[in-house]
């Protein structure tokens, strides 16, 4: 298989996105370090990661480069996937955001092109970058106008990955991701948008909810298409650097609530107004053209929102988990 | 006049820009009040504003809130132009570039905002952003591809600027500028770029040169000109918020050396080969497409480099500066 014995380094790799990758990675046969601080509010949770799956944990900043030293020098590819997720919080706490989301990884992009000059590195950005689209489907000549400051400062955090790359200090890719939905999820609703929040629900039996009229369209991608996509960007080949990846159905979130709540057996959902606070970072319709992405890599969505959704709530119910990743 | 007592406060008014825009507000009658840390570095120099100007000076940091809030709750308009101006240095030191540039502007317009919510805000964004043209001349429109940490710096505090005028936090205006050159321009040579060495030099009677082979073209930009680009963002009206701005004349570096050299009356200038420090962050022919800010201010740069070099020259020949601006 293509990672076999690659040796890899999964930073945020407690969280949602970061441990679906360490385990599909470990699952081909790789060489799986995962690095995570388990920083409140950023999704990290060590159950996440099981001993048996054979990959190492090291509890760790990615600012903390020293602690990274022997697992930056030895790896193969790099996926950079750590980082605050929260926009919400980034509006409280913006001075955490801009630690978390570009200091950390100025440092830790540092060490790399010292340490590992040239190095693969696979950074997950997010559509939130292009804040409200000007046009739909989005994508990447899109102007950048973030609704937050956790936009801005992942925006941040990508230009260094492929201002670097420019020098030749790395090899990165940006994968800028739609609305990510799926096992290993965090339930704490702040952070991970109104998928987690339906699912958390789903797990739980309540009826559903869809703020304002509910047209909205989103791309939702399922977490082993988003998995899979960082595994051909991290051997892909390509002069550029920054693709949007989204899925493969698009849906208003009046209907993804409604395929939901049929999977989950609940009742139709109901319309609820928009709370100020989410209101002020609503960005309306979204959907995404992964139309370079796929020609480069060959990459597609394979999984339909409700297989995703059966598949996400059969694993919340099967590994009792709610509790837990409610952290 | 336009500024006659109106209360203006200007970050990095003791640097080349700012303390020009904040003399030239003065002698239009504003209550000007700068503020400056003078960082090495930075081009702030207090000999830039003298005392009989009746300027107020703050020697302080723009992210040392409590020390500017009487000064940003009474400030009618802010330009706010402090920063690192060092691209070199950014690369040397990239967190002292991002603490300056982005950090301390985040302490400082989240202060504005709550203290002084909407106010005026123009700020001094850098063509750095763009990196290496993929078209020219450049406009609004053009990629952002920065060549180094402080055009990712700087980039992201622009972006601040517009997604906080985005939410109504403010209402702020961005100035993309071409190479500024003109009295009061710090003479460290790592700071501000070929102009500033050319000046220099010419004050000093001193042959100039060209790396490679000087056909790159740049639009330079007399400090006056920039200074009445400020002046007019500081009262415009416009849904537009992110503007380019550039000179009147496109000219390759040979021409601009032939020039100036002829201004100070020294002999033709040489051509040498590229330093391998300025070759890796050289971006090659840029010139600006001001068309946009033209159309919505009126502005128009009015200085010849003939008249402007001559004007610069005679500044420094005047105020036998060299020296001091030299720190």
């Amino acid at each position: 298989m293509r990672y076999k014995n690659c040796r890899v380094l999964v930073t945020g790799g407690l969280g949602f996105i970061g441990s679906n990758l360490a385990l599909q990675l470990a699952a081909e046969g790789a060489e799986v370090t995962v690095v995570d601080p388990c920083v409140p509010g950023c999704g990290g949770d060590p159950a996440n990661i099981p001993a048996s799956s054979g990959i190492q944990v090291v509890y760790a900043n990615i600012g903390q480069v020293q602690r990274l030293r022997d697992h930056i020098m030895n790896a193969d590819v790099i996926f950079n996937i750590a980082g605050e997720i929260s926009h919400i919080q980034s509006m409280l706490n913006p001075e955490r955001d801009l630690d978390l989301n570009t200091r950390d990884h100025l440092r830790f992009l540092e060490a790399c092109r010292e340490w590992r000059p040239g190095v693969r590195v696979v950074y997950a950005s997010t559509r939130q970058v292009f804040g409200v689209p000007e046009y739909l489907p989005v994508d990447e000549q899109h102007p950048v106008n973030p609704v937050d400051y956790n936009g801005v400062h992942k925006y941040a955090a990508s230009q260094y990955h492929l201002m670097l790359s420019r020098k030749g200090g790395l090899d990165a890719i940006v994968l800028r991701l739609t609305n990510v939905y799926g096992p290993r999820m965090s339930f704490t609703a702040m952070n991970q948008g109104f998928l987690s929040v339906f699912l958390k629900r789903m797990a739980e039996g309540l009826p559903l909810a869809v703020y304002g009229d509910g047209e909205q369209l989103r791309d939702p991608l399922y977490v082993s298409d988003c998995v899979s996509a960082f595994l051909h960007a991290g051997l892909m080949e390509s002069s550029v650097r920054a693709f949007n990846v989204g899925g493969g159905e698009v849906l208003s979130l009046r209907q993804i609530a409604a395929i939901s709540a049929g999977v989950a057996g609940l009742p139709e959902p109901k319309r609820v107004p928009f709370p100020a606070e989410r209101q002020a970072i609503d960005i309306g319709s979204y959907y995404t053209d992964s139309t370079l992405f796929r020609a480069t890599t060959g990459w597609a969505p394979q999984v339909s929102l409700e297989q995703g959704m059966r598949e996400a709530l059969a694993y919340y119910v099967r590994h009792r988990a709610v509790a837990g990743a409610a952290r």
